[in-house]
């Protein structure tokens, strides 16, 4: 527990005196060094090889070998890795701010292909490096794995983390580029998850059609009961905040019951044995859509910084864990009796990683870009290069994964699972280093960086609302259709493009109306919204068009 | 713990199944409380009884009933009140934000009365509750209590909780009152704890004039050091802030480094043993001074209104917390031997509690009347009766301390020490109910409320950022300064002015240049500064005159 477990802080004897210091002493060293790595993260931002994850991990690594020499290996108190801290407080505000941020119009035009790659793309994956662990492990004699074990670290190495990837990608420059990313690593975290969950819920004895179908039918109903709970808080918060319509002075009841149904959404889901982490992400995503709309505008400009804030520093703190983690001494002295195991495992993981990716993105890339009209953009191939790269990292939710399989409280006295734990942790800071270093020089190789004046300063310097409403919006207005061609890519496009635009009379004519939204929100004279006035009728207008 | 030793959450045997349900069901019971706090506050917000905090007591009882009632009074985990909960997490935003939102101007030129009521006052009341403590409980037969007990229930019931009375009074209509009011809370809230810290370090085997002195001299260190802590900090983040010279686009960054130090110092100031609120407190003076005017507007406009979130997310929590916990059913039986004792205890407390008060707040208004110049406000009779009033209730502080001082873990099994946490509970709830109940009456009464259109809304029309750069400076601008009258009131007003004119040439000569502040914050062209530049002016200007 480290950081939570303050049970014996403030509780000594006599007085409100300090008996804990160890944990004191622990969130002092986490802040001090979260302020430095964003102090760093920001020195180095010109630099063309670090990004902010990179700084935090290295300086993670840094402090964990500072407390171990103090301690001289004793003390591991501060680097034990806790899933609680992990899931209930750092991945709630990361994936929240991801659908409150992302740019819906993006995001849903690019629905399919997102799915394509974020569940059945990360199944391939799971196929791929289960099948080759149990081909290839086997010949190092690394102890005895059963299948539900292989099947856990085909779930563990499938999910990916695409931050450094995000860190380094322009959103402005690359839209189609990124949101493909994004999405993909938002639905892939959800679908590792549900899978790791589905497995570990397996009856292996008795494998047969049946338990296939059984376990294909929890993973779909996991999947659509998540959405549907985060929707459905989302709205929730909406109707809440329209209905009672909150006075000019009350931004903090707004924002409270903004963060608080956010939190809600999560823990509810939690309750409820369902993937938080989908239920949060479309909680943010409906949030930004109608409830956003309907709180005055310093509400508005406090949750975005906010939501973001909050992410970043979950991310900062992660890395900065991860790190600290790395060098705990315990499973390394289990796993050193045969150093060289974990190594060449790592090795072999690696290699799958890569081959389970590539397996994939490229077949899937392909498929997407046949189902496309020839107006619209195709990924290229340098871009699925691109595609492939970013999802190379492995991150927080595998150790996470990893811990809660092969530990019992981050603790483990059997053989296999020590090589386990640290196969997983040489993987995830070899992919984050290595691979993460290599991220940005291979962007600027592929996607030349554009010179000339940058658009999107020349837009947001108008309003501090209005880069906040284009990123709402998403970036790219291309209003016309043409007309239909009956050929495969219309037969494949249409479906979408009609619930599309289904979609937008059922909102226009059923749910603005009761929950809000753009253009749905009770004019209140005075308001700071009058001020805004011009920006939101062009709002209204584009969104006509667009939404 | 409950809340916060999730330890067991995530980790069962098998895949990430949710094994400590009750951690998981009191996080959503608590937020799901919080948010139906603040709707029910929103509508209740007209009723001339009812506010936040009472809403908030009110369901934390219900709530508390209910479990009982569910579990058979079996199930009181949710109900243990967490010192750690409490001094760690919930406190520090609140007297951070105290200290952030503050009128600098009214504090600072209070701030010889805001002393004298919340250090000497706090003292003074100290002093008669102890003594009458001493004298009337040996009548009732308590238990065996030694004089350091009697001296930890003279501090533990001269800490106040002013928030009741706050959420009622208005900042612009009753300036002096108001700054009065808060200013006593924050000090008192400090005093309070540094004087429970200092009692239970005392050696009082061996009481002469030495311990007193050494006594004397460890609460003045205190102090100090604290407030030097808190100003280093909060100066520190100024000076990073305007020498990094982030970005525009690094309003998350700003943000974070901000709520961070703001954190840390309290932490360091734990780490260091000295009293947290007072340095946290000092460091939210300092930040608002110098750090926020050296950020971007849209960094303006999130710190202000998260910070605010925040205390107030906080405060609602620490009611529905106070309530649930006073239905904890261990210490009630324990105490029920003898129904009629924490009755009596309570009474006896409370009309210390009312005469302690009183023989501080009236002699100090009159000695702090005689010290004012004729120009400037004086206390009137109805606004020393509002201050009396107004430092009635006892809240969180107090139970905290009671739990320091008479459980151990929030558990006891010593009948003396079990009247005494139901004593205090009840004392809390019923100041808290009752005479809270009665604040917004009573007021309404002495204060009668202003007809007209209300000022401060006209203003806050024009501009988003205005209201809050009225609030920042102060909101009364006599600028006028007459000729010095040689007589008693000019002798003892004239240190205070002539410290208050040094101080602001030091600040615009040496501390300005330094650390940034209004009208000292580099020109970043094209940024979201340059539309606030009239504004900006204008601040310039008056605070020239004014600061």
């Amino acid at each position: 527990m480290g950081l939570l477990g303050l049970g014996a802080v403030l509780k000594s004897g006599g007085g409100l005196e300090v008996s804990d210091y160890d944990a004191i002493i622990s969130i002092n060293i986490f802040i001090a060094l979260l302020c430095s790595c964003i102090v760093i993260g920001h020195l180095l931002e010109g630099n063309r090889w670090v990004n902010e994850s990179t700084t935090a991990l290295v300086m993670g690594l840094l402090t964990g070998g500072v407390i171990l020499l103090v301690t001289n290996g004793a003390n591991s108190r501060i680097l034990v890795f806790s899933e609680d801290l992990f899931f209930i407080y750092l991945l709630p505000p990361i994936i929240f701010n991801a659908g409150f941020q992302v740019k819906k119009k993006q995001f849903f035009r690019n629905f399919m292909t997102i799915i394509l790659f974020g569940a059945v793309g990360t199944l391939i994956s799971f196929v791929i490096i289960t099948l080759g662990a149990m081909g290839l492990f086997q010949k190092l004699d690394v102890g005895p794995l059963e299948l539900g074990d292989y099947l856990a670290i085909g779930a563990i190495f499938s999910a990916t983390d695409s931050v450094c990837t995000l860190q380094v990608l322009n959103q402005d420059e690359t839209p189609l580029l990124y949101s493909l990313v994004f999405g993909e690593g938002v639905v892939n975290d959800a679908t590792s998850v549900v899978l790791f969950n589905a497995i570990e819920n397996l009856d292996i004895g008795h494998f047969d059609a049946l338990v296939l179908l059984n376990f294909v039918g929890k993973f779909l109903y996991l999947f659509f009961t998540s959405t549907l709970l985060g929707v459905a808080t989302g709205l929730l918060s909406a109707y809440i905040i329209k209905k009672l319509c909150f006075a000019r002075h009350s931004t903090d009841r707004e924002v409270s019951i903004m963060m608080l149904m956010a939190y809600l959404s999560y823990m509810l889901s939690m309750l409820l044995d369902l993937s938080g982490i989908l239920t949060v992400f479309f909680c943010g995503i409906v949030m930004s859509h109608y409830t956003w709309h309907n709180v005055t505008e310093s509400s508005r400009v406090t949750t975005k910084h906010t939501f973001a804030t909050l992410s970043f520093i979950a991310e900062i703190f992660l890395f900065l864990y991860v790190g600290m983690d790395a060098l705990d001494i315990e499973k390394w002295k289990l796993a050193s009796s045969s150093p060289k195991k974990p190594i060449a495992l790592s090795a072999i993981i690696l290699g799958l990683v890569m081959v389970g990716r590539a397996a994939f993105v490229f077949p899937l890339s392909f498929l997407s870009n046949l189902s496309k009209k020839e107006r619209r953009p195709k990924i290229s191939f340098k871009q699925q290069i691109i595609i492939w790269w970013a999802g190379l990292m492995r991150g927080a939710v595998s150790i996470a994964l990893a811990y809660n399989k092969f530990t019992s409280s981050g603790h483990t006295e059997v053989r296999v699972n020590a090589i386990m734990i640290t196969s997983t942790v040489i993987v995830v800071l070899f992919s984050t280093m290595v691979f993460g270093l290599l991220t940005k020089p291979l962007l600027s190789l592929l996607i030349p960086p554009r010179t000339g004046p940058n658009t999107s300063a020349l837009l947001s310097s108008e309003s501090v609302l209005d880069p906040l409403l284009t990123s709402m919006m998403g970036s790219d207005f291309d209003v016309g259709q043409p007309s239909p061609q009956y050929n495969l890519q219309f037969i494949l496009t249409a479906p979408t493009r009609s619930v599309h635009r289904l979609w937008r009379k059922f909102d226009d004519r059923f749910m603005r109306p009761v929950f809000g939204g753009r253009g749905f929100v009770p004019f209140v004279p005075g308001s700071p919204v009058e001020r805004s006035a011009p920006d939101n009728q062009l709002g209204t207008v584009t969104e006509a068009e667009n939404s």
